[in-house]
């Protein structure tokens, strides 16, 4: 210290400069760019601005004995805002107040992602009104916050019947959430910290939601359930001729995802023991005409020539569309035909539109999104493969829960299958990834030929014919849970087959698009709901995708999840998904010549020798 | 003409400059400020460009030969964005295509104004969706119109419904409805040029609204109603207390409001041929109870010191507080306690506030609200009058309808009566003109004494009792349109005496406040919706209004009305309400110590003696 001139040092990072003495740290720090946590504007009001200093400073005032616990004050905690620097002085930002600045991992991809997200909470503390000073309570609090944070905000209809009650409940104190430094989501009385998001993954045949804490980034809770809609068809375009057939059908499938969503919501609130009402935003992702529905807008356009959806991303009030909540809706922004707001989602978690390796990306499911591409140049496309792969239309098909068997092993000599089942129990049916491994073991020991026909001359048992149709039996019904054998049968492996090669013909396509082979492909990304369990030399036996060497595929999980929940914490997040949906051209498979025959070959397993001829 | 220097003389006006050969008659009159209207840009689409020019000019295009009537062409009209000046001309801009230039007449209160609605129509045509761009919908029209019109616009939650069928509908023309040049109210397939608005006053007795043309600022219908509300108490303050009572009154309150709204809307509209679609703004002005009441917000705080409101002017989506339409709602800013919107609208349309008279305006309801001042400074109050005027709780009281009486003579030596009603036809009862002539003449003819009280001594059958209680019969039985006399009672002279006092009380106490006398005063409006049938000689006589020279009374209808009119059409008038909100202060009665005392007194008639003592 010389003379008024005061050292400080911020730990941890060592950032050291020179303050003149009386300075408090909160206005010592911003000084030298280094965010500290604040709501409440340095009022000694939010508490949320906690530092660790050593050295000489200014004594304890009321207002941090009120706001630090005893424990606090006995560990050295002092508010930034409240404790001024007196000489020379070491203060330690700990993790809690500086999350601004903090990397957050994100689980299905791990992404460093820096939080900031569009939702923030502001303490106020309003001049008390008097006879001398009777201005709205609007323009009260407005003015207020304009004085103390420099926002222009506006506040929204539903938001004026909580103003008054809040203003005197909270005694002149309030919190007030905000969204994107504009528009007021809602105002509490009192000091109310809390902030909370969800991100919800829409897809056709389900649909997974995230509850995620604003203030830190952790994912809290999630949720996954099948996509009510599915009574009105299975797959996009059989929602698009619903949506379109009646007048009210429109509303029925829209109504039908918001009460899911509400559920999710309701179900993962109560599970952490958070509050709906701090639920301040909602990001949804899902393919376009998931997210066309869900807004209530007709999706009729988007499966006809040239494709165009009315809108992709979009911010609503979450109770425009009847979601109960004081939120904000972000739709994300969308590519064009079916691949929508999911696919961007997905892209923005690889981050393969930022990297030199040329990369391809299978977003599995009823819908299967695939893109091609790297920092340079990137394609789309969006396969109809259908709900086979979910357990759908499959005899013994069944979701990725308790009982599924998830993974097969066949015996070549005896036909003997050994499986896993999820959870260890009773099998109930079969899932995804073991339906994967079954076609594959199936072809591997001869049970089925390259053309998909089981062959009923294998001497074993477990193939049988029923109702003229044949079967293979993978558990018998003294093993299983349910009251009878788990099967699969010749249908089953027909709409397997169709799955698969509609897959696989949009992976070609977009490879002969882009003038790539497989050798060419640096890092091949499967992704989905169910993708984590896949074995993926199984799903490459089986002609799944492209002969990319196994080293290279990485199994991403729910990536549109994923990227959705990148958004929700992060605005630059956001901001990369706009330039993804911009950046990525689509093709349309039905536009392409090439595309009949390649799905055609493409139902054979393994179908390698028959591609050479289409590669030409 | 010098070389390719042109000279072009816009009519009427005589404006003159030179312009280069080629240009296009509206390029020209823009490059010298001068309005014309056009939607489209100048892309000949929407037509509204017409002009007479003579001279030199370039053919007739296709576009105008489909855009002009064959009349039109006749009479040499041409649309200035097409024809270009090709030599020395004079162009006759028709009042039609300079409207924003145009000076209105309002009726009520003749103002001039200029007509510059908040909401406007801009015709877009679109690129055509192909292969090659697949934009959405949203970003094709807001690129468009960012392109063509300069402007960032919104889209609203529910356009987005309308977006893909208006394109596709209108062969990718459509027509804008934009509120304050940034939020979009509505698409419509093709050129539409319709843009109707709503202005409502709100009574806390009567709703009057207004239909007006927002292109030519026209008043084209009007219905006034009884505010539903009554059912649930008289005055504001009976108000507050069932909307605070129970948790549904509140919102009983606001859904009755909003469907006798809605009521007016669809009445005005059916006759006057106009689809309640293109209405696009609705301005409310009302006491603060009933503008809080209209939005469902709680009026609990407004009648408790300090008598602060939630809200005064804001801007809504019709459809968020339930009305079909897809308008902004527009409601007007207020001074404090019970003086709202209403009185806000009345200043507006006095302009007493921008005048250097020393002016009082009082305006007469349920509740009544006066100010007084000029340009320098203007203070206002509340009066809780009570609906006695407007013929509640009066025995025979009745609405200014067919069959009231609105005019009464008593013959001072007979005491027979001459009476004259609305329409003329068989009295039915007495509407508050009547009221007032009536009491004007007990009280000349000795019938009633000052204190109120009638005079059973009186030797003429008119006087008699019913019920232990006095009457005085206006109309026999034989000549009304109902089972019996039309009288007047003793408890109803009681309602009468109890408004009129609360009403002069008011005026006492502004005048004492602001250090004038009745001499003082160069102009006293009288404004309310019976307002305009006063005789403002017998008003004065029963003391209603201080003893203002009956050459400065001007008596001004519905001049809350009126405002709302003007704010509708103007973007001036509407700021200048805001300026008016903020510059007059409130004066809370109750809290003027020489208010009780005053009020009692003012129960006599005349009170002038009375008065003596209080001044003082």
């Amino acid at each position: 210290m010389k003379g008024d001139i005061c050292t400080a040092v911020f730990m941890p990072g060592g950032k050291r400069a020179e303050f003149k003495r009386g300075v408090s740290i909160l206005e010592a720090a911003e000084s030298i760019d280094l965010k500290i946590e604040s709501a409440c504007g340095g009022q000694q009001k939010c508490g949320m601005c906690k530092v660790i200093p050593t050295g000489n400073l200014s004594k304890l005032t009321q207002d941090e004995l009120r706001l630090l616990t005893e424990e606090e004050v006995e560990q050295g905690y002092r508010l930034a805002c409240a404790a001024t620097i007196q000489g020379d002085v070491t203060i330690t930002v700990p993790v809690e107040s500086r999350m601004r600045e903090q990397r957050l991992q994100i689980e299905g991809i791990e992404q460093p992602v820096s939080l900031d997200p569009a939702v923030r909470k502001y303490i106020v503390e309003l001049p008390v009104a008097t006879l001398e000073d009777i201005r709205t309570d609007k323009e009260r609090i407005l003015e207020r916050i304009k004085e103390v944070f420099g926002l222009d905000l506006e506040i929204e209809y539903g938001v004026y019947k909580q103003l008054p009650g809040a203003i005197r409940d909270g005694e002149w104190t309030v919190s007030v959430a905000v969204w994107n430094g504009k528009r007021t989501l809602s105002v509490e009385p009192g000091v109310v910290r809390h902030a909370y998001g969800v991100a919800v993954d829409v897809g056709t045949t389900k649909i997974a939601g995230y509850l995620l804490n604003l203030r830190n980034g952790e994912v809290i809770g999630k949720e996954a359930i099948v996509n009510p809609q599915i009574k009105y068809g299975e797959d996009v375009v059989s929602r698009i001729s619903y949506a379109t057939d009646a007048d009210k059908n429109l509303e029925r499938l829209q109504i039908s995802v918001i009460d899911a969503i509400g559920q999710i919501i309701k179900d993962t609130c109560a599970e952490a023991g958070v509050e709906t009402r701090h639920i301040y935003e909602i990001v949804v992702v899902g393919n376009t005409v998931m997210q066309h529905l869900l807004l209530g807008v007709s999706p009729k356009y988007v499966g006809r020539s040239p494709y165009c959806a009315v809108l992709g991303s979009g911010d609503f009030r979450a109770s425009d569309i009847g979601l109960k909540a004081n939120a904000n809706l972000h739709t994300f922004p969308v590519i064009g035909g079916f691949v929508g707001g999911d696919h961007v989602s997905a892209i923005l978690a690889t981050k393969m539109n930022e990297s030199e390796e040329m990369s391809m990306l299978m977003d599995i499911g009823t819908n299967t999104e695939i893109a091609i591409g790297n920092k340079e140049d990137m394609i789309s496309c969006s396969c109809a493969s259908g709900p086979a792969f979910e357990g759908f239309y499959i005899k013994h098909g069944m979701r990725a829960s308790s009982g599924a068997i998830e993974h097969v092993e066949i015996n070549p000599e005896t036909f003997e299958v050994r499986y896993r089942t999820i959870e260890g129990v009773r099998p109930r049916g079969l899932c995804g990834s073991g339906l994967i491994d079954l076609l594959a073991e199936l072809l591997k020991t001869g049970v089925m030929d390259s053309a998909g026909k089981l062959n009923p001359e294998i001497e074993s048992n477990r193939i049988t014919t029923n109702n003229d149709e044949v079967e293979f039996v993978v558990a018998w019904e003294r093993e299983t849970g349910i009251d009878s054998d788990v099967v699969i049968t010749q249908r089953d492996i027909r709409e397997l087959q169709s799955a698969k090669a509609a897959m696989r013909a949009g992976a070609e396509i977009l490879m002969l698009k882009k003038g790539i082979k497989e050798a060419d492909i640096d890092v091949f990304y499967i992704a989905g709901a169910f993708g984590s369990y896949v074995e993926p030399a199984n799903a490459r036996i089986i002609g799944m995708y492209p002969d990319v060497d196994l080293e290279r595929v990485k199994i991403v999980g729910n990536a549109a999840g994923s990227g959705a929940k990148l958004a929700l914490i992060s605005g630059e997040e956001r901001a990369h998904a706009e330039e993804i949906a911009k950046k990525v051209r689509y093709i349309e498979l039905a536009a392409e010549p090439k595309f009949t025959r390649c799905y055609m070959l493409s139902h054979y397993f393994p179908f390698g020798v028959a591609l050479t001829d289409i590669r030409r």
